[in-house]
């Protein structure tokens, strides 16, 4: 079998993500047709994406919410009877079932999901390299024509990210875990600061933004991912209840408490650092500036002349205060050279923590 | 009443906390001893402070785990039958109890908390300006006398830091929503990654990271804070579990999904920006770079030219990938004159996102 080259791919919703696959690939000089019930809306993606009435793509992007998905699949597969389909969504199985509700889709049809951020935006925000970089799990069942992989893979190639293939449970179990339950977690935590005096959510330090920030979300995209992944989620969800009767139960024994802590800290241990290699042990160097521009590009610059390699920093404004403490993660000998340098050269930097 | 000069402190526990007290005061001319039951301790944190031998301190500060408290504090008292005491433990109510429970002391007895953050590490770790602009909570009891009260006030001011009253009761309620809440939270949720296969982790975004940062906490402190104040966290983790059982209950329910989603967003948004004021509503600017040395310098250079004021920054990286994502945090002009400055120069600039 000699492989089919992507080269026309029709893409049926104008949001954010279809606008910026469509983008993608006409700079990659692939012929693209943008779809979008709303004609305005059509024309607009079309100029936008440089797009062009197309016969007979290879691929059909669905890119749409998958509670539309129903709306437009018969359809558009009976309209391209001969095309590659692929949805963006950010649940699997259920996309599964309405595939293999269609006789003979299934072979046509990968569901897959960029995991490209969800930044809230139409095609105004669309960028050609939103993908860049960024994994997109593909979940193919097993009638799936090699064909129609190759082509979809293609697709996601040409916009600089990095096919994963799961199943589709096994997509739902692990999204459910590393991200639907951690949102409802931040999200009922935040919840608890309803009716909080003014003067305590001043004490509020960087641990409390940490862990809400993801709470300031999108309500109607998590309704979306919540209900559609309900399933995977709910024993998530009884699991971090059934935790919290525990640790309640466990409060008059220091021990038990402690119990908890470490196993949360065993936790959080197997998430892995930069460059999807094991968490690696950062060492932290804190530096006291001025919260005026041009202070952090100082010691960038001392960064750059010292050859150190930034790998994370965290800024902390005390409340009512005009400095900032900055703490940059960086390797140990790093810090340990950064450090000396900068003391040298008057910063006011604190000791490295590991 | 002629108000007191503070010149001789006696800090007792020469841990990062004692030591760094100790070094910070004797820096602003006052005389200190510090003490340890541990003679080497004791001798090598005199040694790093410049401490001394004193008869009739002012102040004598008890710089040492709560638990600890009651080890030392009637000894202290007799030594010390005219001195004014604090403490700097993390939960206030108990120790209002044990100093209630001696006679006379809660009329020279100031509990206090200082939010100086929760370093690991002994005297060796101290620095002088550990306090410099962080709040520093007092719980005075209402026999307190005033010419006590006004000497830690005054050892607060010398530390840089700005004393904040409460009552003990409203500072374990406080730090009980806004520190020890997050952290079973995060702690209990990391415990749920527990088994997760490696190839899901590697899936793992921001969201995940921030939400369980502080699950990589001290156990022993934890446990410790946790415990002492668990007559006012209990209540705020069964509000917790309840929610949680609510969402369960829910999960069939798309709008009471929203409804527990949008609580949150409005409980995150009740959490201040920076310098104290209300949450202020940035603009967050994404620029793709090369993860190597200088990226960063550049860059911050050019915020500096263009007299941009970062308030934040988040780093993320791709698994596998050279590149890295940084996300600037900004104020909308700012965003928008940094954004068409960078891609005048050629920066690969994303969308400014609200």
């Amino acid at each position: 079998m000699s492989l089919e080259k992507l080269t026309k791919v029709r893409v049926v919703g104008s949001g954010l993500i279809g606008a910026s696959i469509g983008l993608g690939l006409v700079q990659r000089g692939v012929l693209v047709e943008m779809v979008d019930a709303d004609a305005k809306a059509q024309s607009l993606a079309n100029d936008l994406v440089g797009g062009t009435k197309l016969n007979n793509p290879e691929v059909v992007v669905l890119a749409m919410p998958t509670s539309q998905l129903s709306l437009v699949i018969a359809a558009e597969n009976a309209l391209n009877p001969n095309s590659t389909f692929i949805d963006v969504g950010s649940v699997k199985s259920e996309v599964q079932l309405k595939v293999e509700a269609i006789s003979g889709l299934s072979r046509r049809f990968l569901p897959t999901h960029p995991m490209a951020g969800r930044e809230i935006g139409g095609a105004a925000s669309a960028r050609a390299d939103l993908f860049q970089g960024r994994s997109w799990i593909v979940t193919p069942s097993r009638d799936l024509e090699l064909e129609s992989k190759a082509l979809v893979l293609q697709l996601i190639n040409l916009l600089g990210a990095t096919p994963i293939e799961l199943s589709a449970a096994d997509h739902d179990r692990a999204v459910a875990r590393i991200s639907h339950l951690p949102q409802v977690a931040a999200s009922l935590l935040a919840k608890q600061l309803t009716g909080t005096p003014a003067e305590w959510m001043e004490l509020a330090g960087q641990g409390l933004r940490d862990t809400t920030r993801i709470a300031a979300s999108d309500v109607a995209l998590w309704k979306e991912i919540i209900f559609s992944n309900r399933v995977e989620l709910k024993q998530l969800l009884i699991n971090l209840q059934n935790d919290l009767g525990t640790m309640i139960a466990s409060l008059d024994d220091p021990e038990k408490i402690a119990g908890l802590i470490a196993a949360g800290q065993a936790g959080r241990a197997l998430i892995p650092g930069k460059h999807g290699g094991k968490a690696r042990e950062y060492s932290f160097l804190p530096i006291v500036i001025d919260d005026k521009p041009g202070q952090l590009a100082a010691i960038f610059n001392e960064c750059a002349v010292m050859d150190v390699n930034v790998e994370d920093l965290i800024i902390e404004h005390s409340p009512g205060q005009l400095s900032a403490l900055i703490t940059l993660a960086l390797s140990l000998s790093d810090a340990e050279k950064l450090s000396s340098h900068l003391s040298m050269i008057g910063w006011n930097v604190h000791p490295i923590r590991n």
